[in-house]
């Protein structure tokens, strides 16, 4: 029976009242017997700054680079706007998947049958969505170089940033997105900007030539990615996998997540390449929704996005998919029962708080 | 009374079935009396190269700079995907944007009341939409230096592009947005990336400094570009005017027009800087639909995107007021009358064609 080790990053607003929440589902996983989690915890964002003056110190990047899988709650707020730029709460998450090299990141976007309602949209167009949009997190212009601004002779100022792609990077992440879309419907459509953008015709050769070479069993497609943008509001079940860089990653799996009403309830996955002695892969799992300032403290937070992040996490890092599977179940027959955290609450729904989430999804458990 | 001279440029795919359309408008205006306009045609995009093997002539390019309005249609199509990256169908229109200096493109995204079951959102979130998008429109990731491909020494490729700002830039864009915000309801929001883009920490200090100098008097507020986006999917009523950079306004202006349903209505404009002497502004009004190949000769397409772009380029270009809004009332008239282009009929109305419905709108007129 193996012990993994969980690196806890809870961060700043709702982070670490939902990150409370994992910590009950982890404990239940260990009472049950079978592999056990070993935790240990640290802090990322505006309460490292406020700690050590850094958005993340040595001490914790070295516990992410040696645990097993790092579990990450959220980071940023008013509080923290006029931080230097390098030690800004969003530095501390950019450097961890810099530094783990997490280039792939998965983000499901799917609609809850429960909260079909629950959407700006009509309940035919997303009723039943699964989508996953796989999204590139370690290049592009997140990364690139020059990134600065500098003064110009004339008083001005002049802002700068790089879009740039090695054939490396956009075949290791097409590869992971087509290998995900043969366990689902076996499409895959790219999205680029390759009518304005040297990188967009780079991205649009490779993922081209990688399926041609690999994947060729794999239905792709291509799409320019404000036309994407417009599909997903349109009709978002023509997609299965949805293969992008960085940035329009970043906006198109927003956009995804809002169609289905659940942004409380949505996980992601940022993996990295397997080792080649281990096999074993560094991976990061974090709720897509943000640290919600607004809310934190009032105990209103949805724990969801969180808990699916730890379902991720027993999928991905340890192959557990029964497990997976139960706490995916569990969540879902506790919405079916009717119970809901503010952010999802509809006619006729029980409305409770953060703690209580947990708690039901545990009881569900 | 004063002669305005037009350049019209059908371009590609359904670009001349709805000029042509347009064309019946100004007819109509030229028959009634008052100002009148001269027209003069001209090629560009895939069009363009098939006749010269360039996707704008300089003829024609000297025909737009001469021109006190060009009136675009769209460019590009399947046939042209393997033509050479400089002169592909999309770089004519990007030449034309450039050259001319058509910094400011006004994008509006309003809910036409007889349209609002076409969308794919319920209607009481998009009944009554009134949105304008200002994005800036010859800088950015669209223009920056470097862009290119080029070879590494282990054999790979680098596909680079470079997003730059300069302070005027910004200062005149966000001028533009705050000037339309005053003639409406008085609110600004814009969007970048400043947590990850230097280009994005500029934008927000130059349009901070803009507001607070000269239009302190105009509500702004300042939203990061994903969580834009679904802002836009989510609540859409609460943006009055929003303005931002090329490649965000290319993909938020997308969504946002998808919202309304009403993607085959909406037009655009795309203005200069006022000459200091004359006063006049150069300008390029187009839809915001794209060429449609798919369609395209099928006599289906909808020109009230590209007919509603010449009630604009009334508005701005020629400061006919009254003109315009009679234009645009006989828009809606039409539709009131339950008369649509396929592309969004619904159960009941009278589903008529391209030359039908430019036909049906002169009625109206
Ligand atoms: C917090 C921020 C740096 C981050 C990003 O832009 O990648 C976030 O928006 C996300 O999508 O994970
Ligand atoms: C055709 C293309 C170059 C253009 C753009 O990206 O600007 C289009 O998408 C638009 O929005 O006008």
């Amino acid at each position: 029976m193996a012990t993994h080790k969980l690196l806890l990053l809870p961060g700043d607003g709702i982070g670490p009242e939902i990150m409370t929440e994992v910590k009950k589902i982890i404990a239940w996983f260990n009472a049950r017997g079978g592999d056990t989690f070993e935790t240990d915890q640290g802090l990322v964002g505006g309460s490292a700054y406020d700690a050590h003056g850094k958005s993340i110190s040595e001490a914790d990047m070295a516990k992410a680079m040696a645990a097993d899988a790092v579990i990450f709650g959220a980071v940023g707020g008013p509080k923290w706007d006029k931080v230097p730029y390098d030690v800004r709460p969003e530095a501390g998450l950019l450097r961890l998947r810099k530094d783990m090299q997490l280039f792939a990141n998965l983000r499901p976007a799917i609609c809850y049958p429960a909260l079909a309602d629950a959407s700006s949209l009509k309940r035919e167009i997303i009723e039943g969505l699964d989508i996953l949009i796989v999204r590139e997190l370690t290049g592009g212009v997140y990364f690139g170089e020059p990134k600065e601004i500098i003064d110009l002779p004339n008083g001005q100022k002049r802002g700068i940033d790089t879009q740039v792609y090695d054939t490396y990077e956009i075949e290791r992440i097409a590869a992971v997105a087509f290998e995900l879309a043969r366990t689902r419907r076996n499409e895959v459509c790219s999205m680029e900007k390759r009518n304005v953008m040297k990188s967009g015709v780079l991205w649009n050769d490779v993922v081209t030539a990688t399926h041609a070479a690999r994947f060729s069993d794999v239905k792709l497609s291509h799409m320019l990615a404000d036309a994407g943008g417009m599909q997903l509001v349109r009709w978002p079940k023509q997609f299965d996998v949805i293969v992008t860089d960085n940035l329009f990653g970043d906006m198109l799996s927003d956009v995804a997540a809002m169609l289905t009403g659940s942004l409380g309830m949505l996980p992601s996955a940022s993996l990295g390449a397997p080792d080649a002695a281990t096999g074993k892969r560094k991976a990061l799992y974090e709720p897509v929704h943000g640290s919600a300032p607004d809310i934190a403290g009032t105990g209103a937070a949805n724990p969801i996005a969180m808990i699916a992040s730890f379902a991720m996490c027993l999928r991905y890092s340890f192959e557990k998919v029964a497990e997976a599977d139960l706490l995916d179940r569990a969540i879902s027959a506790t919405l079916d029962k009717g119970l809901r955290t503010k952010d999802i609450a509809s006619e006729g729904s029980t409305v409770i708080g953060t703690s209580q989430m947990g708690d039901a999804i545990v009881a569900e458990l």
